[in-house]
C-alpha cells in the first residue's frame, strides 16, 4: 500500500528541479532496475508480486509491495514493469582528466537533445567500453526517465559528466586527438583511428557548434553506399556514434 | 481557414484501421515532406505562412493555409513544424523477388515492434544503399505516424514490404545467404560479406523467432569491447543494423 502523498512525491521526479533538489531519479522496469542494484542503493523500491527480485543481495532504505494498479499511478511508462526504484545521483560529475581520460577512448556530446538518443548513447558507450561521457550543459539530462529506459542499464557502468566542452578541450594535453563527425570530414576507412582520444558527436539538427568546431584535430565522415547515389541526409546521431564507435575498436582488433 | 471535420479526418489517420481504410499517411515538418513532395503527389497540405516551400513543382488536390493555432489542433507532434501532409500510401508491397533481390543486399525485420526503430532502419537502409526491406506482419506499421517521422524522409527512397518471411526465405535460391545476428554469432569483423544477400534483423525482446532463425545460414555478431568486460547486453536493433550494414559496406570498399 502506498501512500497518496509519496505517489505525488515519486511523479514529481519526471521534472529536472525535483531531481536536482532532491537528488534522485527513477528507474523502471527488472532489467534497468536490477542493473542499477548491483551498484547503487536504492532510496526506495516500489514492486508487485510478479517481480521476482535478483538474487545480489541489496540494501534499499525502504520496499514497498503495490499492486500492478497502484504502480500504474506511479509510473512513467504507458506499461509499468513489475518495479519501480529511486535511486540517488551518482553521476557526481567529478573526473581527473589527466587520469582517466588521457590513456583511453571516451566520448563527448555537443547539444545531443533527445533522450532517447542519449540513452541510447550511453548503451552503445557500454557495449564498446567507454567509460566516459562528457556532455556540454544543454544536453539532454541523464536523469530524465527516458534516459534512464534507454540506458537498459548501462547507465550503471557509464560515467555521464556535465562540463561545458571548450573547457574540457582546453585541459587536454597538446595533440591529444579531438575526432569529430562533420559533413566535410575524411571517411573513417580511409584514415588510421587511434585507441586514444575523444569523439564529440554534435546536435541532432545543427551538428557540432562553431566553437568546438574550432578544437577538432581529426574530422571523422560514414560514408554513404553507394557515394554518388541520393541518399539520406544524414544519420542519426545515436546510430552514427554507434558505427564510428565499431570501426575504433575494429581497427584495435 | 480549416474545418472542424477536416481536423477530425486528418486526426483520425492517427490509427491504423483508418489508414488502411482512406489508404492514406500524415507525414510533418518541412524535412519529411518535401522528401515526399520529390516523389508523391499529396492529397492534401496544411502549410504555415512560415513554410518556404521547395522550388521543385509539386501538384497537390488541397493545399491549405494555416495559422500556427490550427496546425497545432491537428498535429500528431508536441511542436508542430510548418508544413503537415496527408499522402497516399504508395508501398505497393509487390516486389519481384527473382528480379528484385538476387543481385543485391537487402533488411528483413522479424517482429521489430518499436516505430522509433523502424523509422530509423529505414534511414538507415538509405544510407547504405539499401532499396529494400522486408517487414514481418508483426512488425510495426511503416505508415504509423512515428515512423513516417523517424524515418526524416527516407521513407521516399525505401521499399518496404510486409510478407510472411518464411515464405519470403523459401522463395530464395537455394545457397542465397540469409544472415542474421544471433548471440552465438560469428564476429562480423572474421567472416567475408558478401555483396549481395538478405540480412535478418530480430524482435527488440526475442530476436529472429524461432521459425526463422532456422533458415539463417550465415550466423552474425557484433563484438562488445573489450570481450572479457562486462558491458551492456545487447545493442538496440536499430544500432546493430547499422554497424552491420556499415560493414558490408565497408568490406566492398
Amino acid at each position: 500500500m502506498i501512500s497518496k502523498a509519496k505517489i505525488r512525491y515519486i511523479r514529481s521526479l519526471e521534472l529536472k528541479k525535483h531531481r536536482m533538489a532532491e537528488q534522485l531519479f527513477v528507474a523502471e522496469g527488472p532489467k534497468v532496475v536490477e542493473e542499477l542494484l548491483r551498484v547503487l542503493p536504492p532510496k526506495l523500491l516500489l514492486a508487485t508480486d510478479s517481480w521476482t527480485p535478483i538474487k545480489t543481495a541489496f540494501d534499499a532504505d525502504e520496499v514497498i509491495s503495490v499492486t500492478n494498479e497502484e504502480l500504474c499511478k506511479v509510473s512513467f511508462l504507458r506499461t509499468p514493469q513489475q518495479v519501480l526504484g529511486v535511486f540517488p545521483m551518482f553521476n557526481t560529475g567529478k573526473v581527473s582528466i589527466s587520469e582517466n581520460i588521457t590513456s583511453e577512448l571516451s566520448l563527448a556530446l555537443d547539444g545531443v537533445q533527445d533522450p532517447g538518443n542519449l540513452g541510447t548513447i550511453i548503451r552503445i558507450a557500454d557495449w564498446f567500453g567507454i567509460r566516459h561521457i562528457f556532455c556540454s550543459p544543454d544536453t539532454a539530462d541523464v536523469y530524465n526517465p527516458k534516459v534512464v529506459q534507454a540506458t537498459m542499464g548501462s547507465l550503471a557502468r557509464v560515467n555521464v559528466v556535465y562540463m561545458g566542452l571548450e573547457t574540457l578541450l582546453n585541459e587536454l594535453p597538446q595533440k591529444f586527438p579531438v575526432y569529430g563527425t562533420l559533413l566535410d570530414g575524411e571517411s573513417i576507412y580511409c584514415q588510421e583511428l587511434s585507441a586514444v582520444g575523444i569523439i564529440v558527436m554534435g546536435n541532432e539538427g545543427n551538428g557540432i557548434s562553431a566553437p568546438i568546431r574550432q578544437k577538432i584535430t581529426r574530422r571523422l565522415l560514414v560514408p554513404n553506399f553507394p557515394e554518388d547515389k541520393p541518399s539520406a541526409e544524414s544519420l542519426n546521431v545515436a546510430v552514427a556514434t554507434a558505427v564510428v564507435c565499431a570501426e575504433f575498436r575494429r581497427q584495435q582488433l
